[in-house]
């Protein structure tokens, strides 16, 4: 049992049926189909050589199969950490340098021990710094990112940078050494596999296929654009022409690497390295749940973490770069029926025979199609709809999203996750700062007390009642002493001030001290403090403190309590007013 | 009016009468015996030449007046930010070089502006990131820090650093070169000082002076104990024996300085500048609190804000260095009946006068004097009753206290403040990141609803009620989701799962998405999700999303109105069951 809590593959493999075999492998087989052409475009895309995709589609493939508690999550190389990765490892060596590969390896290694790290201390809510809107923001403008960059491709004009304000410049700039039997290729590639994603699928259905294997051929798209770019180089002879093509790809199974253990290029890949286990992380459980959830089947979170952590480890020693789970081939391999991660070590078992004899196959390939691939692909992870509804719900969440996409573009991966989490959570802690506080009347003929503001309600005049909506602490304690004061300044017949405490969940030192000032100086007032309806941890809290000796009314245990307690009379006229004397009552609301 | 609110000098100047004259005057004058002292062994202790602490309790001491709220806080060089100084003004030059001096300037200047800026801004609430226990983690801290550091003017012996780790080592390392006469004259000082402190007040009480009298005599300890020292070192030619004295001070008036425009200077100390205006503005505004506290007057933050930005403007453009409002000075101002900042002009006019004409007479002044006269000052900040306060009230407020206490002692004081800010804010997080959540039932014979765990309470078998005690946001609402689904998973019976949020005071963009998902999956179990007891202005914010689209159920006002529609029988078995059914009742809970 404890075991199988380490390993859960112990768990599948004990129940494992030969039916499950069967779609395993198909579903296995399909993935591979899908996986080859992404994993040579995303080692491009993250400024590696194309074999370096293939090595991170085996060993990590198998790793989480071993550690991973989702059953049809396919992990791989991804568009958005391939992204990141040639963001942060440019910064601390040249593109083609074998030390930009030496940190490649580096940086998985990072990015495993550390979700290993944070699975094993069951930290996996770290994950929630990252808000949905800050990573939708994020996800869309990455997204772009990469189809601008992919863009040098396309046209076959050299482009450097890695972000818009760098990119854009370099490329138009070098508009003028535009190649164009490149740009014909790279343009018919994104415009077919545009029209595969789009019309082939219900063009089969009405061919009377069903919508599965439609589905699969369409998905199928990349594979066809990756034959026809290679035959149409090869016999129109375009590599002369100037297209750019893929080239000698080693064959063989992926190398035995041992990671560089240099501290200083750890503590420059550090950040990086957590930022992109993050955000895989994230995409990954929200995959996995989904996925999971039309099963019926469990994720841990945490468990995911030392699946994720594994795999990039394996990334680490065997010549590949930080991997993590991808949505299209995880819904994909759902839906081609992989029952167990055993469907992710067929996927690496055909992989490693591509590596070891099929390389050669890809030499006249164009980096144009596989750019072309890249582009259709991650337009998709657009979502202008989400950025619509967070506008519309949210303007505090809209800006957080807004500042995310805004850096990414502008800046940089990195700073724009890096802006996006530190927004939110500095709205988060403004929000909380200046705490919606409300003076509440009794609604007559019930014992409810809400907002004057907003209900027709019966005050008293000597009680005034303040609702606090929200926990105290240091950052609205000052908040709270100045606006209660103020309140009372505003009403000279009270001698009694009730503070409502439903909604403060708790009461940190700083706000301790601001209460026992607020009795204090209504003491001098001549004004009693009483506090209702406060919950149970917060009271066990009071009690280790000194608090009770400065308070000079009591608790109650509710606020009608309180009322009939302080100012029976006004509670009676509260209690059994009818709706005539209502218009009366909310006069003074 | 408006002319008033910039300068509050023209309200206390309109109505001045003769009476606060005399006071004013008495009361600059008890605080110039204090200040000379401390603003000579304060700008030792900052690294910096004597007159630099004559000339900041000059202009800023004027400027103060014309801009500050308080009546009564009396600004300047103090022990906290003279230390806070030293630490970042030598990172950039080395002490005792006119680039040091420089430096010092261009701190004065930035904190000057940082203030104004936030003042003009209203933005007091920044200081509200410094938690009680945080400031007093720190002022206690740098208080040791402070006395460890003097005690190289104690014992005579060259010492560097500006934390434990740098200072001890270096302090053991030099102790063979320890000066017998020094630490004759530092020792007698210190000694008699505490005696002063402690002893003195009582005697002369009992001697039959008037309890003020008699403090205003003790409070004139250092100037007694420098007057001492001075005459020691003359008369017995204890300066050859290698007693260090404050030696030649340029007298004059404070020269006119123009700080350097230099980015990259400014760079590096802004962020020292940032906190040192926080800790002096925190400071300086409870002080003055407290003061207009006893006297019925107001302080205003931001107000407080724009007259330290200006005192310590003045301090930049007259050859002195950062100034906030110091404490003991404040008290004793009020003490001596201080009416208004006049008081301040007329202490800035004695100093004046004393640069001007009297600093000869400090020549043969013991350094190690003006360090006892700090030691013995920064000592009483020491609060240790507040550290065990917070520990018993809070361990997480404790944490944030002692990380603060550990990283100032350790590491070094700007690490120190920040260290506690960070983990404050961390912890603040982490609480709200797994809420309190309850099951509720009613309380017999009433319309309220209890935690079924701390009540004895009536609990529905189809109806679910549960209650977040904690606002719905992105770093929460994961654990939401999981806990809702894990109590219903637990609950087969149930039918309805109310959400009761009478203490959720914003659902931000991610807790929406999750509200949505539990209603779907809710719906896929059969069961349906309703809400209760929703704030107005969060209802208002849910009408502009599509949540009700996925809100299978409905939202009641009250909860008892939810439980009367959706089991009315168990409504009804609450309401009218006797003490003797809530025995059974408590059973379940």
């Amino acid at each position: 049992m404890k075991l199988e809590r380490l390993f859960p593959a112990l768990g599948w493999l004990r129940d494992y049926r030969r039916s499950d075999l069967t779609s395993d492998l198909l579903a296995g087989v399909i993935v591979t189909i899908m996986l080859i052409p992404q994993s040579l475009a995303y080692a491009l895309l993250a400024g590696l050589p194309p074999q370096v995709g293939l090595y991170a589609s085996i060993l990590p493939l198998v790793a989480y199969a071993a550690f991973g508690s989702s059953r049809t999550l396919a992990v791989g190389p991804v568009a958005v950490v391939s992204l990141m990765t040639a963001a942060s490892v440019s910064k601390v060596a040249a593109p083609g340098s074998p030390e930009y590969l030496a940190a490649a390896l580096a940086l998985a290694l990072l990015s495993g021990l550390f979700l290993l790290a944070l699975g094993l201390a069951r930290l996996g809510a770290i994950a929630n710094l990252l808000s949905h809107p800050v990573i939708s923001g994020f996800i869309s403008a990455s997204a772009v990112l990469i189809a601008i960059s992919q863009m040098k491709h396309i046209l076959g004009v050299p482009v450097v940078g890695h972000s818009l304000a760098e990119i854009l410049p370099s490329l138009a700039g070098n508009l003028g050494r535009l190649n164009l039997p490149t740009l014909a290729i790279g343009g018919a590639a994104i415009a077919f596999l545009f029209w595969v994603r789009g019309r082939l699928k219900p063009l089969l259905t009405r061919a009377g296929l069903g919508p599965r294997l439609a589905d699969f051929v369409a998905k199928a798209g990349p594979v066809a654009a990756v034959v026809v770019g290679i035959l149409a180089v090869r016999l129109l002879g375009l590599e002369a022409a100037g297209v750019a093509v893929v080239g000698e790809i080693p064959r063989g199974l992926p190398p035995l690497t041992v990671p560089a253990i240099d501290a200083e290029l750890w503590l420059d890949l550090l950040p990086a390295a957590a930022l992109i286990s993050l955000v895989g992380f994230v995409e990954t459980v929200s995959v996995a749940e989904t996925l999971a959830a039309k099963r019926r089947q469990r994720i841990d979170a945490n468990q995911e973490l030392v699946g994720l952590g594994a795999a990039n480890l394996a990334a680490a020693v065997t010549g590949g770069y930080p991997v993590t789970g991808g949505f299209a081939r995880s819904v994909v391999n759902f839906a081609a029926g992989a029952q167990t991660p055993l469907a992710g070590v067929v996927t690496a078992v055909l992989i490693a025979v591509t590596a070891a004899f099929l390389t050669p196959l890809f030499f006249f390939l164009p980096q144009a199609v596989l750019a072309a691939t890249i582009v259709v692909a991650v337009l998709s992870l657009v979502d202008l709809g989400a950025i619509r509804r967070t506008w519309r719900y949210s303007k505090g969440d809209f800006t957080a999203m807004a500042a995310t996409i805004v850096v990414v573009l502008g800046v940089g991966v990195e700073a724009g996750i890096l802006a996006g989490i530190l927004l939110s959570i500095a709205l988060f802690l403004w929000r909380t700062t200046r705490p919606h506080i409300a003076v509440v009347g009794q609604v007559p003929g019930s014992e409810h007390f809400r907002n004057v503001e907003r209900h027709k309600v019966v005050e008293s005049e000597t009680v005034l009642t303040i609702r606090v909506d929200e926990s105290l602490y240091f950052a609205n304690s000052r908040f709270l002493e100045e606006r209660i004061l103020q309140l009372v300044a505003a009403r000279p017949k009270v001698a009694h001030v009730v503070l409502m405490c439903p909604a403060v969940n708790f009461i940190d030192a700083s706000a301790l001290e601001s209460l026992e000032a607020i009795a204090d100086r209504l003491e001098t007032a001549g004004v009693t403090l009483h506090l209702s309806e406060v919950k149970g941890p917060v009271m066990d809290r009071l009690q280790h403190s000194d608090f009770f000796e400065h308070l000079t009314g009591e608790v109650f245990l509710s606020q009608h309590a309180a009322l009939r307690t302080l100012d029976p009379e006004a509670s009676e006229r509260a209690r059994s007013s009818a709706p005539a004397a209502l218009q009366l009552a909310s006069g003074d609301g």
